[in-house]
């Protein structure tokens, strides 16, 4: 089939996979790993995606969030792409920043050379991934749902809003509330996509809601002792922009946590108890 | 006071802190990572050891295993140290291969030049880091329980059964059933404390068995599909060796599981019950 199998282990009664592909959008093998509960053995089984943040692979949160669990229990399968395209051929950031290049993909479909060729994760996460899964693996594509972690929440909401036909559920740890009025954000939108900031709005979640997009509802974990919080995160901007389109948002502000997959590991289920209720 | 404390993290309504000590016995920094669970702000609780297996260190059995959930449920606390001394000055194994030396101290005290002056592992888990827990950590040192993976379970064994007294509860995943006859454990032996088999007996726990060691009960569990099983876990070993000495043994032969953090996670929640229970 167009998945190679990198590695798999049995777990909660499940399988843990990596899969490697070559993509025809990032011109570069990709890998993501799938969680495939003991359900998805007899039936097609809902899924949902997890976008992970800055230098994280398909690895982090399939081995640190202890989401299988619940996945197991309530036949999810969960879904974990790598956050940029890697490898030689690919550029990355000269500088070597961890914010920029390899493992700092933004979600979005770069415009700006050397990036344009490589860097489109939006089109291999709304397409070419979704299109692939969907004829190789077990899964009931009309149940589709999306949660990430800061850069992979940031991912995880944009995606949604532009498209909230394909997810049912929505939710996000610490997500990048607004990349636009950042400086992580701000330094990717400029290199992947350039000055003109009209165009960085399809790619924040605050402009979506400004615009016009809206969910049904949408759940975010934020750790209030987050090192990340007050510069970079801002989750008062995505509460005003909920309040102001009168968008459904449960916002936790979660005492003493941190930006780890300790915080993430905390909450998980919740999260996907959320998913599960509303992916049937 | 003795400990610096390296990271720390809220984790499931308690605290995952990754400490370091400078330590006597092995003449060289050491970590170790402790989850303390909620009950630990109000109490002396009782504690968990995890020792690790090959080329792990603190990290691994912290962020993979998934283990946090449950005691802080149970109230437990979780102690898991790294697994040989390490830094500058301390020998590594010189052809830098994965099953000696750093990543795996085997939990003896060496009595082989070089290794004798910092590969005192079983000083250091039996004397030293102990003593410095019950001192500096609100734990409760009258209930403690040990288990571990791979080495880390060889390691938890062979502890217990020397010091029944100590524990109140024992389990492993995988174990290293008899070192004595597997290639990992004759040559970590062999280097560590020289030819003589006969002082080999007192680190391998079919051996202690055999010499009249006893423990009351022991948990273990053992995937079918690892790929250390045959040649080097040797699961059949120790169940004949409990059954000569009539110790009772839970082995449950887990089908299809391997030798990853995977597998630990699938059982840890039944691991940390039976300890739970046990330790009261």
């Amino acid at each position: 089939m167009a998945l190679d199998i990198v590695s798999r282990s049995k777990c909660f009664g499940g399988t843990q996979t990596t899969y490697r592909h070559a993509s025809a959008e990032t011109r570069c093998d990709m890998r993501f790993s799938v969680f495939a509960p003991p359900h998805a053995e007899r039936e097609a089984v809902p899924v949902v995606w997890f976008l992970s943040g800055l230098t994280c692979t398909e690895e982090n949160f399939t081995v640190k969030a202890g989401a299988q669990r619940v996945a197991a229990e309530r036949g999810l399968m969960l879904i974990a792409p790598d956050t940029s395209p890697r490898g030689e051929g690919v550029p990355g950031d000269p500088a070597g920043s961890y914010d920029f290049g390899f493992g700092a993909g933004f979600y979005v479909d770069a415009t700006q050379a050397p990036w344009s060729t490589n860097y489109r994760m939006r089109s291999w996460l709304e397409h070419e991934l979704p299109g692939l899964v969907g004829r190789e693996l077990p899964v009931d594509m009309m149940r589709q749902g999306i949660m990430g972690h800061s850069m992979g929440g940031h991912g995880a909401l944009t995606l949604a809003l532009r498209e909230p036909s394909r997810f049912a559920s929505v939710s996000a740890f610490a997500p990048i509330a607004s990349p636009m009025n950042c400086s992580w954000g701000e330094k990717a939108f400029t290199r992947y996509l350039g000055p003109n900031r009209t165009m960085w709005r399809t790619y924040d979640a605050c402009a979506l809601i400004e615009d016009g997009a809206r969910l049904p509802g949408l759940l975010v974990d934020q750790g209030t002792a987050d090192g990340f919080l007050a510069a970079q995160l801002k989750p008062e901007l995505l509460e005003a922009a909920c309040e102001a389109a009168r968008m459904p948002l449960t916002l936790r502000r979660q005492d003493g946590y941190d930006h780890s997959y300790f915080f993430i590991a905390g909450f998980i289920a919740d999260h996907l108890r959320w998913h599960a209720e509303r992916l049937g």
